[in-house]
């Protein structure tokens, strides 16, 4: 089990030292989407016009989705956040599937991997329970990490974003 | 947009009212899953008869995940729960891929469907977590609802589990 | 000190015992303001019919305030909320003032007086941060309770709202 | 919609990018205010020799408040603070008021501004709980910016406290 | 491991399903004690008379504390609580120590044994933390349940108070 | 009350000012306990092969009970922190007791004593939590500052860990 970091000499769960890394700027992008019925598509574009739509609320919830997520990832570093970002694209050629991309910056000893993917998973899943009422079917994801900047394994770019 | 009960009459969310709905017993079963590559899942599966194992951190993500669901969900309704249950199962066959199945129950007016989605995806993203530093290139979900119980719209049971 | 109920027989605040209270239908109405400039009142509006607009995150700011509630104020119990909505109205005669009113209902214990004062100020805080860049002399409230039903102490109607 | 720095490119919320701004001393001093009727003015003051009384659950509440800044409005940045200090002064001439002085400080990349006022709106909102059994009138505000140093965009003060 | 309900058939953790359980009234009262040197002593109890002193936040701390019970504790349910209430008796026969007790009650499901327990934890914790700078080496405890009424396993009472 | 920097000119609570202290690295170490009968320690010893055994969970419970520290403690600065470590260790000679060690690094301008004393305390509510349903008597503590290095007050080595 040498490979985990994270998991203490008594083979125990700890949340990985980080203090001798340097403080440096990094950055992640995580993708997450949601397929839905037809209806759904249709109520979610017609409200996007209008002020309180679904997608606003989503995006609201990536954001302090993101915020919330050394509450929600146990062995995750508390770290303070200089930008968050969440931007939506529908595909409808072959179904209706809402892509969420969600953007995290930071300047600290540790990356924001795990920020943007929660970002991406929260925005996910509250397009989901705005929509439940009318089809209780969606699918959520794939979710995944599209790119990573900075910290001492380097940069990262997710080959083919499937 | 007439079918979304989460909009007011100026067009913008609100928490839907459900003070007069029954208070009756509702379940609801999610599953989500991580595919990683073949280190990855030796790593874990031989920590897997360890003490503090990668997936004991998934499953009390997943527990406390499931409490966090008011807070990471603007919408959602805060819940007492009676019941927090979160299952693993691994498939080789073709990939090597973690099953993640959360089971929710409560006592109250609305359903724990968001509570299990929450808990699935907050333990998938905790395994994501645990894991990154051997390969950042795994794929989350899809994520989806199993089963529901209770409620007036009744229950509900995913036909295929894809 | 005998009129407050806040303090234990050491004269230390507490929280107050709502054991023997019967569990009834609660609603509160609190009103909130907020004054700005004729350049922020056009930047608002403006963007009022865009997707993300600074009143559909005072919004859910609000939302998620009335769930914060017991968070942010010591005393306060926890309390199920089964219902919270806001709306915002212009004055724009005098001066470029925007209303908010925050609508909360529970079944339970204990009113919720400040679970729709906190939904407010919420919501009042937000239009300020979100426009502070353009302007930092805008002033929130008067906050104060419109109207509360249910409960032991009766139901209240605030006389003129100023 | 160009003024607003909160807003991306598909004119949806976002948390502003400070990653470039430099860390810097910053502070800001919000006052807020709850307007009370003369027997709770007389409890509270009375009270205010005792132990446990309602200025000294308001000045927590405030501190507190001033931790949860980021958590209540959706789109603040997390940030470390270094200083929370609550005042209170009465003032009885034509009204009992109660004013909140809230002052904050930080070493960060963005100001405190929603940091102090919110302290100062947490500690007004606690009066107000404490005290509503005697009265349910009681008005919070206005709340406002008394001052603000450091960062980019210079000092602050305003000019008349009204 | 079968005495243990907090395990599932993986032999994973889980919160216990307490859907079954009447919801009946339940109370606990827990003890935590903190020993300081004389001169943290005499600078707690000088400050006893004015207004913000260590008790009064420490009381805050264990009400509050309670509240967050389920937060901290991974398997425990959320609850709503009706009554928190925390006291304080100084002994100063043999050395200088500060008696903590709190007292919880609920409707509800489940007990609250870990609320009292929390709450007296957090009060004993925040004591320490403001006298940290007079005396690192207080010792805070033991801390245990002095009693507990309702639910089925009965009512219990501690024999001797050590 | 001059000894106190816990209070302002008005003798009320606040945040202490940190923002001239330096950013350093700092540790704490704080050790807590929990006195078991032997039926107890047989369950938790015989489990702890397991996967999801009462110490992997109390060992998370103080992990993420480190990083709700400044949630818990009023008046504790928020503070990323860069490191949590829980230990545990049997002493079976003349009871069955289980001792906590908590280890807690940052780099920052306080010290991160509070975070390892509420990370002991957490995971030794946790197994009082896991177990209690085999027996209410358990006794948590003492708990105790065992180690502290960084910061102008210097190192602090306990004497004797009693």
């Amino acid at each position: 089990m040498s490979e985990f970091t994270h998991f203490n000499e008594q083979g125990r769960a700890r949340m990985v030292d980080v203090s001798d890394k340097p403080v440096t700027s990094r950055s992640a992008l995580a993708g997450s989407s949601i397929r839905v019925p037809e209806d759904v598509y249709l109520a979610v574009t017609q409200g996007d016009i209008k002020k309180g739509d679904v997608l606003a609320v989503a995006q609201i919830a990536g954001i302090t989705g993101a915020k919330q997520t050394s509450t929600l990832i146990p062995m995750c570093h508390p770290l303070p956040l200089s930008n968050v970002d969440i931007s939506f694209y529908w595909k409808t050629e072959e179904a209706y599937e809402l892509f969420i991309e969600a953007f995290v910056k930071t300047k600290g000893s540790t990356g924001v991997e795990m920020e943007a993917l929660t970002a991406a998973s929260a925005a996910a899943l509250t397009v989901y329970d705005m929509c439940k009422a009318l089809d209780k079917g969606m699918v959520i994801g794939p979710t995944y990490l599209l790119e990573k900047t900075g910290g001492k394994s380097g940069d990262y770019y997710r080959e083919t974003h499937d």
